[in-house]
């Protein structure tokens, strides 16, 4: 593999010296961005965007070509688990994600099988592979998945939601069913992630968009204790180097001492938490990654600046942080107020390296 | 006015002694209970509803036929407010409520008024009257109103949101404006409060439904600011007793301290939070109220026992716990499952009264 020029975003994601915070932003390949959505027009659906690597691959670069950032991140969705494993996934006209096969039963779980990510998932796997040419170590390549339980939300819902009622009556009424689903689940992603760090991906991150979703109790029992598995069970070096794991629960500001012990290298941070409470709590064990409310960027580029600049003084001084938005990045948000953002973070943050 | 035959509710609230923990529910009015449908049916819209103090009234009352509630809510909804504004209120067929004249401009914000509750909101204030007459000193009426932050999200974006894009852009952008709409908002609670006070509300409760959605230092200075200049002007005692004020913020379980010195009685605590860390976060300051998981509804009436147990252990010995939701009940929850949570509770918490 080529020679990896800017390695700026896996150093601080080890929490090792860099010269500055590097930076990129969730959802950086998405409808903000007019480029993204011609491809996505020429693709033809959401999930045939996904399944074609030469576009998935076209998307994902779109960004690095518009902004200096730190770190590309597979353009892919988080319910292709759920979906090689035969649930039957289709997006209704203007509506989320929804499954054919939603599993509520014993029966449910019992057919379920690992997918296999070099058959089942290959259109991913070849996608990574062709990413990691076309980067040419520009920059490093982020693979991600859901984590299993929210992953498990959508299979057991059938499609998105807005108050869980099959999966938490199943978690409070039959919790040993779920938690037989979640191991399945879990297994899966650890395949999934080991294959795409197989093909090339340089750090990995798990997704757990709905775990802030349940009680203190049942989020280490039904959300954290599967990712921990997961992430007991990843490749951690590749091509001679460290693959760093981020974990990032939307809403988990108030667990993220519990998230720093399950042995990953950072989290993710929603804006909801500020970060220098976020650093007490993890007690620099782990790196951190955000966490600039995405909304800031329907501000002008002045105020933007000024945002970015509390969100690093809030890290403070030292290595162990990735800039990024606390959520993706929204649909109407102006591109160049996105490149606002990056260039404040380039410039604000070598002050924050020095000397420390 | 008549003699108040349980004030239970309204003792809790104070941190004074009680022989077991009162239990109400938020929205316990509402969709789940047929008796509920069948009135919302002959009212016409949810609107007509709300803006018949008799069918109000009626409404009201229905969970208390079934249930033995130590509290009842006035049926009412967080945007009379705007309404009376003359935002020209509408709900779209199976959407969310919509304003025809969102509030953008400095003129917008210049065009508002502070409505006389006796005037465009006299529909409410005398569904308080016919309620307090009806319930005939059962158990305590509750009045309520949305936080000043929430209401004006919605003013702001025209209807419900999903990312606050005008809201955010403001605060972001022309935060000078936001604080004078927020101003005017704030007094027009405080005065709707009042209003409900005077006609009879026996404990008041704001409801900030999207503060959570806002980061420390962002919440601190547009929402919990704003619930303080209100709590700071209502009425706290009436008919010779103390009315008790609770504040609620949705996944305000970081800010539970700096709620707690705003000089209100109690909060409100979503089911993300355990009740045991809030009592430590709060020093016994306030009394709270929470804060079983909406979802357990879904579960069996053991399970539902089990969980109601959980609940009352977690905030332990003691008086200062009124029991609740975490948030409002679902619609497609069984009624008799909402029996069984009361029933657990009445018959659980007892133990923690004992002795103290």
């Amino acid at each position: 593999m080529t020679q990896l020029k800017n390695d700026t975003f896996l150093r601080a994601l080890l929490r090792q010296p860099v010269d500055y915070t590097p930076v990129w932003m969730m959802r950086q390949a998405g409808r903000y961005l007019p480029e993204y959505r011609a491809t996505r027009a020429r693709a033809g659906s959401f999930m045939d965007l996904c399944m074609n690597p030469e576009l998935a691959c076209e998307v994902t670069l779109q960004p690095l070509e518009r902004f200096p950032l730190d770190a590309a991140i597979l353009f892919s969705d988080i319910l292709t688990i759920p979906d090689a494993m035969g649930l039957g996934l289709y997006f209704a006209e203007g509506e989320g994600p929804h499954f054919e096969h939603p599993v509520r039963s014993a029966a449910d779980v019992e057919r379920i099988a690992v997918p296999d990510p070099e058959d089942g998932l290959r259109y991913v796997m070849d996608a990574v592979s062709l990413i990691r040419r076309e980067l040419n170590g520009r920059v490093p390549l982020i693979g991600f998945s859901g984590s299993p339980w929210t992953l498990a939300t959508y299979m057991v819902e059938g499609g998105s939601t807005k108050n869980y009622a099959f999966t938490k009556g199943m978690m409070y009424d039959r919790p040993e069913l779920l938690h037989s689903l979640l191991a399945k689940v879990a297994d899966s992603v650890t395949v999934y992630l080991n294959a795409q760090i197989a093909r090339g991906a340089q750090a990995v991150m798990i997704f757990d968009t709905w775990g802030g979703a349940l009680t203190p109790a049942k989020y280490l029992e039904f959300s954290l204790a599967y990712m921990q598995r997961v992430v007991s069970g990843l490749t951690r070096e590749a091509e001679g180097r460290q693959v760093p794991v981020v974990l990032f629960t939307k809403n988990g500001g108030q667990w993220l001492d519990r998230m720093a012990e399950t042995g990953c290298d950072a989290l993710g941070v929603d804006w909801t938490t500020d970060l220098s409470a976020a650093r007490l709590a993890v007690k620099d064990k782990v790196a951190l990654q955000g966490n600039l409310d995405p909304c800031v960027l329907y501000a002008s580029p002045e105020r933007i600046r000024e945002e970015v600049a509390t969100v690093l003084a809030s890290y403070g001084h030292g290595h162990g942080h990735v800039f990024n938005l606390g959520h993706g990045i929204t649909p109407d948000v102006n591109p160049e107020h996105a490149g606002a953002m990056v260039a404040a973070v380039h410039e604000l943050s070598p002050a924050y390296h020095q000397g420390v």
